[in-house]
């Protein structure tokens, strides 16, 4: 039970703490998924819920139990005889018990005093032990608690055969100094050196510090969730912190790093929490380049200007155009597309690409090809699909409706189809005219309102996949989400067009 | 130039690395309205840009710098004329020179070898001082370069004159430990000591750890930027940073806490980068609380779950309903409203929201109440405006337009409107009908796709205000983003007039 010295112990928590995190919904359907994957991903044990909270939750874990996984799996109980019993109910074999041990918990939300508190710990762990359950014991709020208190607590619950001890910085409050300090007050309470593990929430953005600071003073497991989900600001965010111990610690884990960018992608999705573009390991921008500088040196070396390769979390870097952007970085793009400028054409390229980014324009990839194409002269990089007019009707009790006029190479083609949605419609009446090019699946599609209001203007980002799996995307401003998701689509699929165009030709 | 010894000095770099995070593009006009947000937030120092990379940063900067605002303005540039040349003419008195100290930046990057380097960096240190400049000197790539070199460049820069040497974690490599170290290094590389800056990225999430174990080993000065924007996975977020200063290392600084919020949302509509629901300080969840344990605490004593009072960083906190949910929080959330249930009709509300929960579905506020208002048999909590019907129009060339029928009270209301868009037009309509009572102004508008798609289930999400500055929030799924968007719109208008209803009769 005790894990091997030198590895860290990852013990995820997404599915519980991570699930709490506010505007999280998810069925038991949904959690079993989640627990496949994170199984998938190796972690060494997930705590697949708090089963008494609700009927649900009972079958979601009881889900999770049937599905044989490597995982050990845990079940959040409190120091209560109805919360211990769910968990053996959902024939868990381990459960993660806590009480608050902190004066400013015990007055105001338990109103009990710390005998009582204590008192109940070590019945609870006793309850459950003699049911036969591994038992990880939580000193709620231990950071914020009286230091001999907290040793005392632990100290009892191991006497009475807890199996694990965790140290959870409920609210974010500690630093790194004092998680390591707090971490040898646990090891010296108890008579046998019980597994430690460190259980760190981000509300100052020290959550990786801290969980890396308790397990290099002697902890060995980290309490960890994917994109960092969690209560209020969430808790240490699994990829970061193996990530960190891998890289820059040296220490051995059990996860599967080339997951973790799709594991990272399916939890967003189904948890329906979005994950910021500058968020480490997992953000759209991670491993994304635009300044000059960085593209140029990414370029000769990637390690010039990235930590990692991509390709360890399971990701690709990605180079954009924009007002930083370097002829380095705008050569290495149009090659990307098999486009080679002479010096000076590339000169203006980029002073017309800057020009625009000077007005505040983000510059997209079809774009910036035809910036080129006008600039060289070459009638190939034109957009060959011209949305020449569109409408679309929808609204309650109407099947929404779409009428697409394209012209294509200087013919008008006519086309209306229904759909599950505007956009849907408009898409498909595009591809009853465009036939087999235009084949191509959105992946993503955002909308973000730029300056709030109905009247605000929005913009949409969309991702399409072509039929041999390139992913093109294109963006969108305009007041009207709809006329912007079309036009954005229209985007790209010149995009994809030119690509396949310029690849076919080999020029 | 010095700062106070107590005091550490915050140095914002949101308009240059900030600015050069991927998908970023904003004019001179926005760049400089944030370089007054920033003053306002009392930052000591901004850099302004980059001067040399385009034409419009130069007409930013020197904007910035016409402004005559109190933070010192700061200009980039690399150890190369041109650059330290584009600083100066922008009438700039403070210019930030790097050049790169890695061996890997020197061979692929730069292609010269250390004494070049040396040379070269000296030059310009030189010729910035001999031109009147305040110069901050950065050895880029610090934490990977060989530490003697290192020591070697900063004592020869300080000899010609640099007043301040930052230590840039370019790649986000370091560790804390080693950010003391390099610190301890650079304090006693040079003859008179100089002030120090931490310029630390967060590729493995340790950015504010970083620059904190700088600060408490000598440096005095930290570079940072709101929300954490920057290259890649970005810089150590300012509200983080100043945050754990103040409340956990009980540091002084000069920042304005209570605008905090406020700039960061400024800056995250300005420059378009979504900040993450589970961000420290400024995430939407970071004072939002839903499981029962916690809203229960938070009940009692906000200090049980929330290690600081949001109203420090100009937020206030906010309960959801959901699965976690306890009777303590939907008590809380209905009491709001002025509804008291009895125990028993509390506890078949709990039930029915948690049913709905499991089922994976989001319990908006209008929700929970309409689900009291049928379990308490009063008829004052439903709905007051029934959507019948809607449908809407619109495409290029052609002028949105929104045709709605309203049930209010059992009498039907038809009314047609246009607008610059579909949801536009369908709001003016439901006004056209519902006069003042729907008074409201959409303050944000957000759509997410959960799986992918022009098919997809899109979630809407709006917050609105009326007219007495009540933030009422509404969320509706769909496959059609107009369809969603408006019955979102429905729910929140209903919300408002519930909201007077309630407590215009004080039940």
């Amino acid at each position: 039970m005790i894990a091997h010295k030198d590895k860290v112990r990852i013990f995820d928590t997404t599915l519980r703490d991570g699930e709490q995190t506010p505007g999280v919904s998810v069925t038991a359907e949904q959690k079993i998924q989640i627990a496949i994957k994170l199984d998938e991903l190796c972690v060494d044990a997930l705590e697949a819920g708090f089963p008494v909270v609700s009927q649900g939750e009972v079958e979601a874990v009881e889900g999770i139990v049937k599905q044989g996984l490597n995982a050990e799996i845990c079940g959040l109980a409190r120091a209560v005889k109805a919360d211990i019993d769910a968990a053996i109910d959902c024939d868990l074999k381990y459960v993660h018990i806590f009480i608050a041990t902190s004066d400013i918990h015990m007055e105001y939300k338990l109103k009990m005093g710390r005998e009582d508190v204590l008192n109940k710990a070590v019945w609870a762990v006793d309850y459950a032990k003699k049911h036969g359950m591994q038992v990880e014991f939580s000193a709620e709020d231990a950071t914020r608690s009286d230091r001999d208190f907290v040793r005392r607590v632990f100290k009892a619950v191991a006497e009475v055969g807890a199996d694990r001890l965790d140290i959870p910085d409920t609210v974010g409050y500690a630093t790194p100094l004092y998680m390591a300090e707090i971490v040898k007050d646990v090891r010296t309470a108890t008579a046998k050196e019980l597994p430690i593990s460190m259980h760190c929430h981000d509300d100052f953005g020290l959550a990786v510090a801290n969980t890396i600071s308790g397990l290099n003073s002697g902890a060995s497991c980290a309490h960890v969730t994917i994109n960092g989900l969690g209560e209020r600001a969430g808790n240490a965010s699994l990829e970061e912190v193996v990530m960190a111990l891998q890289c820059l610690y040296n220490k051995k884990h059990s996860i599967k790093t080339e997951l973790l960018y799709e594991t990272s992608k399916f939890i967003s999705n189904t948890m329906g929490i979005a994950v910021q573009p500058n968020k480490a390991i997992i953000g759209e921008n991670a491993f994304g380049h635009e300044s000059g500088i960085h593209t140029h040196g990414i370029i000769n070396n990637p390690l010039t200007y990235e930590p990692i390769s991509p390709e360890l979390v399971g990701r690709k870097r990605w180079l954009q155009a924009g007002k930083h952007a370097g002829a380095h970085g705008i050569r290495a793009m149009l090659e990307d597309f098999g486009i080679r400028p002479s010096d000076e054409q590339l000169h203006r390229i980029v002073e017309r690409q800057k020009d625009l980014a000077d007005k505040g324009k983000s510059i997209t990839t079809a774009e910036l090809l035809s910036i080129a194409g006008e600039i060289m002269h070459n009638n190939k990089f034109e957009e060959k699909f011209k949305l020449y007019d569109f409408h679309i009707i929808t609204g309650m009790n109407i099947i929404p409706t779409a009428v697409v006029r394209l012209n294509i190479e200087g013919k008008d083609f006519i086309a209306s189809e229904t759909g599950v949605g505007p956009v849907d419609s408009a898409l498909k009446a595009i591809q009853k005219i465009a036939g087999e090019i235009a084949n191509i699946r959105i992946r993503e599609y955002r909308l973000d309102s730029i300056t709030g209001g109905s009247d605000a203007l929005a913009e949409v980002s969309i991702k399409v996949e072509d039929k041999t799996g390139n992913i093109i995307s294109a963006r969108k401003a305009g007041e009207d989400v709809v006329v912007a998701s079309v036009q954005a689509m229209m985007d790209a699929i010149n995009k994809t067009m030119l690509r396949k165009l310029i690849y076919s030709n080999n020029c």
